[in-house]
C-alpha cells in the first residue's frame, strides 16, 4: 500500500514521524497532516510556526494557516490570528464551508472561538527575549528585521490515494502587523489536487506568491514531468524571472509529491526537508542549489540534533 | 499607438472612460488603472465597491484590494480594511515595498493611517437600510445570504507597453467578519506580466481561488493562445472541475487583455463588462455562457442606463 508525506525544514521532523504512523495504519491523509502540524505547532522550541514562533513588531504572535484537500479542492485558511493553540485545526475546519472559507484577525478569532477552539497565550517568555533583543539590534545597527525562515507546509498522500496539503507559520520575524505571506495563499503556499499531487512552498511570501509557484508544480506534474522536474522548472522560471525583472529573488523552497507517492525538491538557499513514505522512513535531507539545480543529500544524525529549528 | 482597458461588470463604465482618456493621452496605465477603480470605488450608488459598498454580517463595511505592476510583478494588496475612502490606492502604495505588501484588517488600516490616506465612513445610509432589510429577510425565510457581486477588476495597457492588473471590493454581502475572497489574492483575483498579458476574475471567490483562475490565463497566453480562448478554457477547465469534484460550481467570470490590446472573456453566468482600447471607444458587453462556451454582444444603450450596478 503507497502512502507518503513530505515537509518543509528539518523542525517537521517530529511531525512527520507522527504522521506517517497514522498513514501507514491507513489513517486518511487529512488526520495525518493536522496531527503532523499540531506537532511542530505545538512545539515551543520552533520560532517560526505556532506556539513559540517570534512576534511581529508590536510583539504579538500572529499566524497563519491553511489547508486543502486534494479530492474536492475545498480550502480553508487564517490569517493574522492571535491566541489559538493550533491555526491548522481551524483552517482544517473552515475547508468544510462553501463560503467564508479564508478569515483574518478579529474575524478568524471570532470564528474558532464560535467553533469551540482553544484560546492559548502563543507568545513563550524565549520569543519574547528573542525579540527584545531583536529590536536594539535593528535600532543599533539599522538592520533590515526580516531573516526569519519559515513556514512548515506538508503534503501527504493515503493509501486510498487521497491527498491533502497544509501549512502553518508566524510569517516574518518583525513584520508588520496584518502581513499576510504566501503561506495561507491558494497557489502560492500550497496547493493539491489528488488526481495529480500536491506542493507547498518556504521563503518570502512576497516573491513566492509573484508566482503562484505552488499551482504551477502541481500543473507540471499534470502534464507529466517528475516531482523533481516540476519543482526545479517552477522553482528556477521563477527565481529567473524575478532577477531579470526585479534584480534579486528573495529565498525560494518547495517540496512536491505526486499521487504514486514520488516526490521533488527546488531550492535557491540551503534548505532542509523531511520525507517518509511506504519505501523511506522519516528521513531529514539537506538540498541546496549547484548550476542552476536542485542537489539533496541525507542530513547527518549529527546535523539534525544540533539543528532543530532549520 | 496601442493602448487598452478592460474591466468586470457595467458600475466600471466611468472609471473605464476617465482611465481611457489618460491612457490616450500616453499616461502611464499605473495612473490610469488607479483613477479608474477610485472612480468605482467614490460611486455610492454600486454597492459592492467602496464607498456604499453592502456590509458584512456585522453591519460594517470590509473592503478588499490588489494591485499588480505587469513590468516587476510588484505586488501590493489589503484585506478587510475598514474606512478609508480608496482602497485601490493603498494597495498600489503597498506594491512599492519588498516586504510586508499583503496587509489585513488593523495592520492595514494603521498602514494606511501613518501613510496619509484619507479615512472616511464607507457605510452609506442606503446601504445600511438594505443591510437591515436582508438580515429580516434571512432570518424570516432562511435564504442563504450570500448572492451579491460583485468586485471591479481591471487590466490596463498603456502605449510604452507596460500592463497592471487591480481589484476592489466589498466582498459578498453579509460575509463573516474577516472573510477573504480571490480579489486580494495573487493569481486568483487578478495577475498581468507585461511581457504577455493580464486577467482579473470575478463571482464567487471561495471557488475562483480554487485553481488560481487570473494566473492560468495569463499562462495560456503566453502558449500563444488568443485571450479569448485561454479566457475559456481556464474558466471552463474549473467550472469542470468544481462540477465533477465538488457536484456544482459558483458563479465564475474572467476579463483578459494581452499587450497587443487584444481581449478576451469567459463567464459561466450572465455577466457585463467594459472594454475600452485605441480601436473602440468605451462599451459595455453582455457575456453568457452557451453550449459551454462564452458569446458576448454589445449592450444596449437602455439596458446600460438601466442597470448601473451590474
Amino acid at each position: 500500500m503507497k502512502w507518503g508525506i513530505i515537509a518543509t525544514w528539518r523542525m517537521a521532523l517530529d511531525g512527520v514521524v507522527e504522521g506517517s504512523k497514522l498513514l501507514r495504519k491507513e489513517e486518511l491523509s487529512g488526520n495525518a497532516i493536522e496531527k503532523a502540524i499540531q506537532c511542530v505547532e505545538n512545539n515551543p522550541y520552533y520560532t517560526s510556526v505556532g506556539y513559540g514562533g517570534l512576534p511581529n513588531e508590536q510583539g504579538e504572535v500572529e499566524l497563519d494557516a491553511a489547508y486543502m484537500d486534494g479530492d474536492n479542492l475545498s480550502i480553508g485558511a487564517v490569517a493574522g490570528i492571535k491566541d489559538f493553540e493550533n491555526p491548522i485545526s481551524i483552517a482544517k475546519d473552515l475547508s468544510k464551508n462553501r463560503f467564508n472559507i479564508f478569515l483574518v484577525g478579529k474575524g478568524a478569532e471570532e470564528y474558532a472561538t464560535s467553533n469551540g477552539f482553544k484560546r492559548k497565550n502563543m507568545l513563550t517568555e524565549e520569543s519574547k527575549r528573542k525579540w527584545e533583543e531583536r529590536k536594539k539590534e535593528v535600532y543599533r545597527n539599522n538592520l533590515t528585521p526580516y531573516d526569519g525562515h519559515d513556514t512548515v507546509g506538508m503534503v501527504a498522500l493515503d493509501t486510498k490515494g487521497s491527498m491533502v496539503s497544509a501549512t502553518s507559520t508566524s510569517g516574518l520575524f518583525m513584520k508588520k502587523r496584518g502581513r499576510v505571506g504566501d503561506s495561507p495563499i491558494p497557489g502560492s503556499g500550497f496547493y493539491v489536487n489528488s488526481e495529480i499531487g500536491g506542493a507547498t512552498a518556504t521563503g518570502l511570501g512576497e516573491d513566492l506568491m509573484k508566482g503562484c509557484i505552488s499551482y504551477e508544480v502541481v500543473r507540471l506534474m499534470k502534464e507529466d514531468y517528475t516531482p523533481q522536474q516540476a519543482a526545479e522548472m517552477a522553482l528556477y522560471e521563477l527565481h529567473n524571472n524575478l532577477e531579470k525583472k526585479r534584480g534579486k529573488a528573495g529565498a525560494m523552497s518547495i517540496v512536491c509529491m505526486n499521487n504514486k507517492g514520488e516526490w521533488g525538491v527546488a531550492t535557491n538557499v540551503k534548505f532542509s526537508f523531511v520525507v517518509s513514505t511506504s519505501k523511506i522512513e522519516p528521513t531529514v535531507f539537506i538540498a541546496y542549489m549547484e548550476d542552476g539545480k536542485t542537489v539533496y543529500k541525507e542530513a547527518e544524525k549529527e546535523w539534525v540534533n544540533l539543528n532543530i529549528n532549520d
